[in-house]
């Protein structure tokens, strides 16, 4: 029962899954946006695909249940989209995606896993149009949109195909069962163990990185046979849509019923996400985004299976170095990029209060504090690099947040500060707010507060600085920790209580490597292990349960 | 970091990991409860190991927390077992659980998966005295107590075992990630992947079959790394007592604490299910029981991941078939098989009104039924064999519920009847009851009646039959299903729409082979895919989200 498009993607597939096992570096999507991989005319392209999108209505062509219009998106650069999207009659729309179950189960495995293949292969040649509905929609940074949105989130999506192919092939489709009962007797059955999608699949998208963070899930459901309901944040439809637009291309060129993948938008003044997640049609359910909601529905969608990926409070700890421009400067990339409204942006940074030791010398709290600050403003001096590193703020209460954190009577090391965008003047950028405290208030520090606001905190010693980020994690969630230190001893200590608390550490980084990046195949995103998440990008846990297997036997 | 008794017993482990991959016949432990194999003093010291248990405090040795003792068992057979066990202080018992938690992650996959192996092998020793216990608390047969107490129990945790050994194995301890990031430079990164259990595990144990449902759960946990506090039905406390002491006597040997596995025992007038259950230290609950409780679990005892194998109705669909007599006799003996106490008995029949093609010929209904109850009557009429294969009725409510079904108004075809047991003059053995109905009377069938209670069901032909056995797989629950047709095609369909619901089918079984069995490493029991269950005993799902994989990564 093999596909044309399984065998035209045979070969990623392989490389994916040996990827997984080995886990060292591997991409199958380059993340260069560059014309001599993508196509000479790719860029332009890109961006007229993007702009021929706007102030229009977005059509899913064949996708019943439309009842009206909906869409108000505006750009974190300035200008409203001014697109509309389909919105939908709830019954008619999970009536046509539960109608395409069975010949979605039917097509089996290798059909299954090749359109999906088909689908990343279709969205990485659409990377640079993704791209820019990924910038206006998100805020990122061109850069960052292009290869968080494209290429990395393309090989997130494979990675979760390359689980689900694996687990999906850990069971035999048929094996026979010979038992001898007596001397010369014996019983023969043939069994059959039959893959069975677990129902419709909803996912639940987020503002910041709609693609990255929505395609495993996208992806992991169909693999394994679940038609899937994708419901984009308010703020972040386009990217969603062009996804969801390009996957229905495909099912429909290779037979199948376009509706394995349909879209829901909503707007924020009249949310459906509640209504549609308890709907007794919805079996799996994938979740990024704040915690109030993600625990609301582990605990209330318990129809379904519930997959989240919540928020934390990230941590940085600074014990000892030799070279502290190396750790300030990677450090500042860290607390700049995307103008910290990464899920694995640092937010707390622990210091000892006596100073640490760089290279043989002691230098002070202050000196460190201040290093930070002087890194992040080198960043941001040239004014091209700082708008295209901080990206624009994806939602206002992330600028009110900064106007409250600064007014809670932490000492102010860095003022926040709203800066222009040459290319968009009305874009909404605001510097990073970095401000200094003290192991005492944990009010202000144990607490998650998204965007661009960091707190240098001055502890005993970095014993308490440990314990510290591992009581934030294990308390906050928290999807990374980040240390430095020359001494090994420290570093194990540190590895090893953030384990525990389920934060991924990244030790020592300097150079073009940052906390805040995962990668596929190799980094295990969102440990499962504190109140961040629930599930893992990508493991087998995020994949088996999608499925049963359900076997027959026949006596011969 | 390999250890002795993973060594020893490694090739038990290849083959078992070789064996849930191909998933024809194999077993770890004989099912022969033969002096040849287990030493010909075997069965003799077996009983006498039971017998000098009773009336006696059950001491579990190093346990921490007892505030008195509990303990209130009676044997289906007649007597009171007379065996107390440790009341424990929840608070202190708890404590030593997480205490243990450390030094068992430490101590690594194979010196776990080694101890759980280790454990296994004297458990399979001492399946004479356990089959004693399993038949004097359940109510099994001793063949049956001997075969799926012990041996194939010990099958099944040892299956749990390969899944868990294989899921850990998945990825590799370490990884070198060496990414090009310029013309000539490179960023490495060395990364650690740490298996991190979720927490204190809790297995809360069934009345009929404690350790063949106990220990798939106890072992995955154990082998994961998570502490287990086996809290077992008041009704069936020692064999799951008896187990715990084996497990405790093989971690002290190797140097763990003991407290990686203890027993809470406590009785029905004052249950501590509940409070357990939702404690926050417990991470993991396995649970074999009623619909009701284990409903309850998976809605409320969110802080932990909740496994379930619950109730359900088991159906069998007769089409047509050669030989009556072969198929009849298959039948009956999965009725009266432990008096219909298992979670796989076929609870309703279903037979077209018009009656089926018999070899050439047409049987009406009441021929065929007939001839179901006569080789009841056949099975039943040799004393010996009869109490042999019935066992003995576990609850005094199961026979509260014959009572009630007789009295509801359906025909009834075969009567229940106490009858004597010569060995166990007090033993409380009733004989399964028959009852015929048609399909439009749902308030009888479409329900859980446990026990030896059976309905044959008149159906307007073979597809009215396969979709009542569909809904009532759908909306009660069904572990099990089976169909007897000469006719591929509806073989075919039946199996299909039984699949959809989540049942596993059994077609045409005659010989000695029973819908009611499920074989270690080769049939899956329990398919999550309706409501008798959620988890699957075993696949990877069963074993992966008992850990997390944290990650950390170092900058070369």
């Amino acid at each position: 029962m093999s596909h044309p498009m399984f065998e035209k993607h045979r070969k990623t597939l392989d490389d994916a899954c040996k990827a997984i096992r080995e886990r060292g570096y591997w991409s199958a999507y380059p993340e260069v946006p560059s014309g001599k991989i993508y196509g000479e005319s790719a860029k332009d392209d890109g961006l007229a695909g993007f702009q021929a999108r706007l102030n229009k209505p977005f059509a899913i062509e064949g996708q019943p249940g439309e009842v009206g219009r909906v869409g108000h998106e505006v750009s974190p650069y300035g200008p409203a989209l001014g697109v509309t999207y389909p919105k939908s009659d709830l019954d008619t729309l999970l009536r046509a995606a539960q109608g395409a179950l069975s010949g979605w189960r039917e097509a089996g495995i290798e059909a299954r896993v090749g359109v999906c293949l088909e689908i990343l292969h279709r969205l990485n040649k659409r990377s640079f149009e993704l791209a820019n509905a990924v910038m206006h929609t998100t805020g990122q940074g061109f850069m960052m949109a292009f290869q968080a949105g494209g290429p990395h989130a393309q090989d997130r999506g494979l990675e979760a195909v390359a689980y689900a192919y694996d687990e999906m092939m850990r069971t035999p489709e048929k094996a026979t069962w010979r038992k001898q009962v007596g001397k010369e007797e014996f019983v023969t059955l043939e069994k059959r163990y039959r893959i069975m999608p677990r129902g419709v699949a909803l996912t639940i998208g987020c503002s910041t990185f709609p693609t990255w963070n929505g395609y495993p899930g996208i992806f992991a459901s169909l693999a394994t046979g679940n038609p899937v309901v994708v419901k984009p944040h308010p703020g972040a439809i386009l990217p969603l849509a062009i996804s969801v637009e390009i996957a229905r291309d495909v099912l429909k060129e290779s037979g199948f019923d376009p509706n394995v993948i349909t879209l829901l938008a909503d707007s924020l003044d009249a949310p459906i996400t509640k209504d549609v997640a308890i709907r007794p049609e919805i079996r799996v359910i994938d979740y990024t985004g704040g915690s109030e909601f993600g625990n609301w529905l582990e605990k209330t969608a318990t129809q379904a299976i519930v997959l989240t990926e919540k928020a934390g409070v990230n941590t940085m700890i600074l014990d000892s170095c030799d070279d502290l421009r190396a750790v300030t400067g990677n450090l500042a990339f860290s607390l700049c990029l995307y103008s910290g409204q990464m899920c694995t942006t640092p937010q707390n940074i622990f210091i000892p209060k006596d100073g640490m030791k760089v290279g043989g010398e002691t230098k002070s709290f202050d000196e460190i504090a201040g290093a930070i600050v002087k890194a992040v403003d080198w960043m941001l001096s040239d004014p091209r690099r700082a708008t295209e590193v901080l990206g624009a703020i994806q939602n206002d209460r992330t600028v009110l947040r900064i106007g409250q954190a600064a007014g809670e009577g932490a000492e102010i090391l860095r003022e926040s500060a709203k800066i222009a965008n040459e290319a968009f003047p009305e874009a909404r950028v605001h510097t990073p707010l970095i401000l200094k405290t003290d192991a005492s208030r944990k009010e202000l520090f144990m607490r998650e507060m998204f965007g661009p606001i960091s707190y240098i905190i001055a502890t005993d010693n970095t014993d308490q600085s440990v314990r510290l980020a591992a009581e934030a994690s294990r308390n906050c969630g928290a999807i990374t920790a980040g240390i430095y230190s020359t001494n090994e001893a420290t570093l194990n200590r540190a590895v090893e209580a953030l384990a525990e608390a389920g934060a991924a550490t990244s030790c020592n980084l300097s150079g073009q490597i940052f906390v805040n990046q995962a990668a596929a195949f190799s980094d295990f995103h969102v440990s499962s292990g504190n109140p961040a998440g629930n599930a893992t990008l990508c493991d087998s846990a995020f994949v088996s349960r999608r499925f049963s297997v359900v076997q027959s036997r026949v006596c011969v």
